[in-house]
C-alpha cells in the first residue's frame, strides 16, 4: 500500500509514521526547506513509542520519500492525506494539483475546521474528498474523525477499513459542522481558560493541574456522559440530566462572550506556560508526552476500555511469530519503555512476563489456548528460572526461541532463549517446568488427546 | 486522627473511604435512612481499588462510626468535611449545628458551586471554613480544590498538610469564583455537548468516543497549556496562542446560547446512554471505572507524571516494611488487578516483580539503594528461581520473608518467601543470586566496606 503525504509538519509527519510503521509506502510532499528534519524529528519520535504499544512486532517499515511535487506525491497512491496549513483558498489551490495527477484515489484532509462540503468546492471528483481529522500525535492517538457527509460512500468505507489497518479508530461524523465534534470541546475549554487567566484567577499550571489531577484521569477511559452515568448512580442518566439542568442557568461561566485576544494575553499565556513548563524543552515534553501516552494506552489495553481495547484489536491483526520450526520463534516485539528500571534496562520481572508470553505462544499452538482454557483445563507454571546474560533496554527488538524438552502425560517443559532481534545475541535464558490440571478440581491430570498429540510431536522435533 | 463527614452519599462516602484507608477514625452524619448500605458500597469500592495503587501496605483501617446527629460526628473531629446537596439553605443550617457542637476544628465543604463567602454568611467562626471540593471518586483522584479567600491562613494550611497526608493534591484557588477551576471547563463541555445531542450531531456514544480516544489521553497527563506547548513546537506559547486566535472569533461553538433542558433533551440522552453503556450495571460501571483508573494511575506513577508523581510521593511516606528481624520482612502490599491473567490469578511474571521488589529491600537495608547505585556500584541479578505453590488473586494482601544464603564478596544468594498475610499461607518461593558490579567497567567488582559489613552481619544472623 501507499499513502501520499501533502504537508510534513507535526501533523503530516505523524500521518507519515503512522503508516510507515504499519508497512505502508510513504510519499511526502511538503515545499519547507525543514522539511526534512521536521519529518526526522516526528518519525524519531514515532520509531521510539509506537511499537512500544504491541505485543507483536509491527510489520517491516515501508519506504519514505520526500517528492518534489504533489504530483509526484499522490502518484499511485492508495490513499491521500491533505495536512497543509488551515487556509481554505491554500487546501483549493492543493486539491487541484491533487486531482490533476491522481484522478481516483480517496482523500482525506486534516482539517480541524473546515466543512467537506468546503473543501469540495472546484473539484471535478469531489465525492472521494472526506474529512479525516487526527489528534497529535497522529502516530499514537486512534481517534480519527471521518466526515464523508455528502461524498462517496464507497470511497469512505475504504478509508475507514485503511485507517482500521494502521491501528486507527475512525469516528464516523454523521452531519457537518465547524470543528466536527473534538475540537468543539477544545474550543469551549479553551475559552473558559483564556477568561481565569485573563482575570488572573489561575495561571497555565493551576489549570493543567485542575485538568490532570481530576477530570482528565476520568476522560482518558469513559468520556463525559459515561463518566456521568455512573456518578447519576442507580436514579439512571434522565434523572441525573434533569437534576444537572439549573446549574445551566447559573453563572458558572463566562462564555457568553469571546475575549480579545491582545497581545498582553498572549504574552502572559507564555510566560506562565514558560514557568511551568520551560525547564524541559519542546523535544524532552515530546518524550515525555510519548513515555506517558505509551505507558497509559497499555494499562488501558490491559483493562480492554477504549483507546486500549482499540490497541488490543489492532495487536491481534498483527502476525503470530509462532511457527513449528526448530526452534520455534514464540516472541518477537520491542521492548516498552514502562519496562526499564532505575539502572536503566529492563526490569527483571519483564524477563519472566517475556517468557510466561513464550509459554502462551506454545499453547496457542498445542490447542490449549483461550477456548481450551474456556472448556477447564490448563496447564500451570510451577516453575521458572531465569538466567540474565545480557543487558536490555527499551525500544530493543526481541525474540524468544522455545523448544519443548518434556512433553510426557500432564508434565510440559520448556526451554527459552530471549534474543536480540538485530544480532541474534542471546539476552536471557529460561527454563520452565508446567503442569496440566482440571480448573474445577484444581488438581493435576493428562490433557486431552489432540493436545497430548501436539505437545509429543513438538517434542520428538526439538529433541 | 478523626474526620467528621457530613452527608454521606457518592462524595461523603468517597472522603470517609479516603481517611478511613490511611489510618483515620471517621464518624458519619447522614438521615438517610439507606445511608449505611451507600457508605457500605462506596467503601467496598475504595477497599478494592485504592490499596492497590500503592507498593507499599495502608495503615491499619481506622475504626468508622455512622452516628445519629451531626452533633456527635463533630465531636473531637481533627477535620470535618461537609458534602450535603447543593442547597445554601441546607448548607447553612449544617454548618450552624457543627459550629454549636465543634468551635475550632477546621471545615471544608465539598461544594462544586458556592463560594466560601456564601458558605460563610452567619458563621459565628467564620475563617475556618473553606472550600474544599473532591472529584468523583473521592477515594482515586487525588484533586481538591481548596478555596480559603478570605479565612484563616492557619487553619487552610492544617486542612493543605492532612489532605496531602491522605494522598489528595490541594490546588490552592485564589480567587473565589463561581464553580471553582474545573467545573467550569465541565460546564463548557456540558453546554456543547448538549447542543450536539440536540441537534443530532452525535450521540452520548459518539461524543465519548470523540474524548477517550483523543485528547482525554492527552489530559489525562498533561492537561491543556502543556499539550498545547507541546503542539505548538518550537515557536514558543506566546506564537502559538497568537495563531490560535482568529479561530476564537470563528462560527465553532453554540456556547453564546444555553440550551433549554427541556423533558425530551434528558429523555433523548438517557435513551442514548442506556443505549450505550446500559449492558453494566452501575455497580459494573464504577469497578470498570476503577479498575481503569488504577491502571492509569499506575502507569503514570511509574512515569512520575501527574497524578503519577503525587501518588509516588505519597506512597514514599508510608512505612517500609523492611526490618532486621529474621526473616526480614521486604514487601508488604496489595496485589493489584492490573496483575491478573485470563486464568483469573496473578500472572507469573508479577511473581518475579514481587521477589525483584524483595531484593530492593535487602538492598536499601544494606546500604546499596539508588544512592549508592549513583555512586557507580550496583548489584546484578544473574539468576532467578521461582516455585509457584498457591494461587494468589488481586486484591490480596501479600508480604514476602527473605533471607540471605549466601554473602560472600561480589556473591549475594537470597531466598524468599511469599505469603498471604491474613494466614501466613505460602505462596511461592524465590532463590536469586545476584553479583556485585562497577557499573562503569560493567564487570563484577567487591562492594565497599560498609555494604560487605552489612552482607555478612545478615548472613550471620539468617544462617
Amino acid at each position: 500500500m501507499k499513502a501520499a503525504v501533502i504537508g510534513g509538519g507535526v501533523i503530516g509527519g505523524g500521518w507519515a509514521a503512522r503508516f510507515l510503521l504499519n508497512g505502508w509506502d510513504v510519499d511526502v510532499f511538503d515545499p519547507d526547506p525543514e522539511a526534512a528534519r521536521k519529518l526526522d524529528e516526528v518519525l524519531a519520535n514515532a520509531r521510539g513509542a509506537l511499537p512500544m504499544l504491541y505485543e507483536r512486532a509491527l510489520p517491516a517499515e515501508g519506504q519514505l520519500r520526500l517528492v518534489g511535487t504533489v504530483a509526484e506525491a499522490v502518484s499511485g497512491a492508495d490513499y491521500i492525506q491533505e495536512s497543509v496549513p488551515e487556509r481554505l483558498d491554500l487546501k483549493h489551490r492543493v486539491l487541484a494539483e491533487v486531482e490533476a495527477a491522481a484522478p481516483d484515489a480517496p482523500i482525506g484532509s486534516s482539517t480541524s475546521g473546515f466543512k467537506p462540503s468546503e473543501l469540495r468546492t472546484g473539484m471535478t471528483n469531489p465525492g472521494r474528498l472526506m474529512v479525516a481529522h487526527p489528534f497529535n500525535p497522529v502516530y499514537l492517538l486512534p481517534l480519527v474523525e471521518l466526515v464523508s457527509v455528502g461524498g462517496d460512500a464507497g470511497a469512505a468505507d475504504r478509508v475507514k477499513d485503511m485507517l482500521i489497518s494502521v491501528g486507527m479508530r475512525p469516528l464516523v461524523v454523521r452531519a457537518e459542522i465547524d470543528a466536527h465534534l473534538a475540537d468543539r470541546f477544545l474550543e469551549a475549554v479553551w475559552r473558559e481558560a483564556l477568561w481565569l487567566i485573563k482575570d488572573d484567577i489561575a495561571t497555565t499550571e493551576e489549570i493543567d493541574e485542575a485538568i490532570r489531577l481530576g477530570f482528565g484521569l476520568r476522560w482518558a477511559q469513559m468520556g463525559l456522559f459515561e463518566t456521568y452515568r455512573v456518578a447519576g448512580g442507580e436514579g439512571g442518566m434522565t434523572h441525573f440530566v434533569e437534576q444537572f439542568g439549573p446549574a445551566l442557568a447559573w453563572p458558572w461561566t463566562k462564555l457568553m462572550d469571546v475575549p480579545e485576544l491582545t497581545p498582553e494575553l498572549a504574552k502572559k499565556i507564555g510566560d506562565q506556560s514558560d514557568a511551568q513548563s520551560g525547564a524541559l524543552s519542546i523535544r524532552e515534553l515530546e518524550a515525555l508526552r510519548d513515555r506517558n501516552l505509551v505507558a497509559i494506552l497499555r494499562a488501558l489495553k490491559g483493562e480492554g476500555s477504549g483507546a486500549g481495547q482499540v490497541l488490543a484489536d489492532h495487536d491481534a491483526t498483527l502476525p503470530q511469530p509462532m511457527d513449528a520450526s526448530v526452534p520455534m520463534v514464540t516472541v518477537a516485539r520491542v521492548v516498552p519503555s514502562d519496562w526499564t528500571d532505575y539502572n536503566g534496562h529492563m526490569n527483571e520481572s519483564r524477563y519472566g512476563q517475556v517468557f510466561s508470553d513464550a509459554a502462551d505462544g506454545v499453547m496457542v499452538h498445542i490447542g490449549a489456548g483461550p477456548d481450551y482454557i474456556a472448556g477447564g483445563l490448563s496447564y500451570f507454571t510451577v516453575e521458572t528460572s531465569i538466567k540474565y546474560l545480557v543487558e536490555t533496554h527499551a525500544g530493543e527488538a526481541i525474540r524468544v526461541e522455545t523448544r519443548v524438552l518434556i512433553g510426557e502425560g500432564k508434565k510440559l517443559k520448556l526451554a527459552h532463549e530471549m534474543k536480540r532481534a538485530s544480532d541474534g545475541e542471546v539476552l536471557a535464558t529460561c527454563e520452565q517446568f508446567l503442569i496440566h490440571v482440571s480448573l474445577e478440581t484444581r488438581s493435576s491430570c493428562n490433557p486431552n488427546t489432540n493436545v497430548q498429540a501436539a505437545v509429543e510431536a513438538l517434542a520428538a522435533a526439538h529433541r
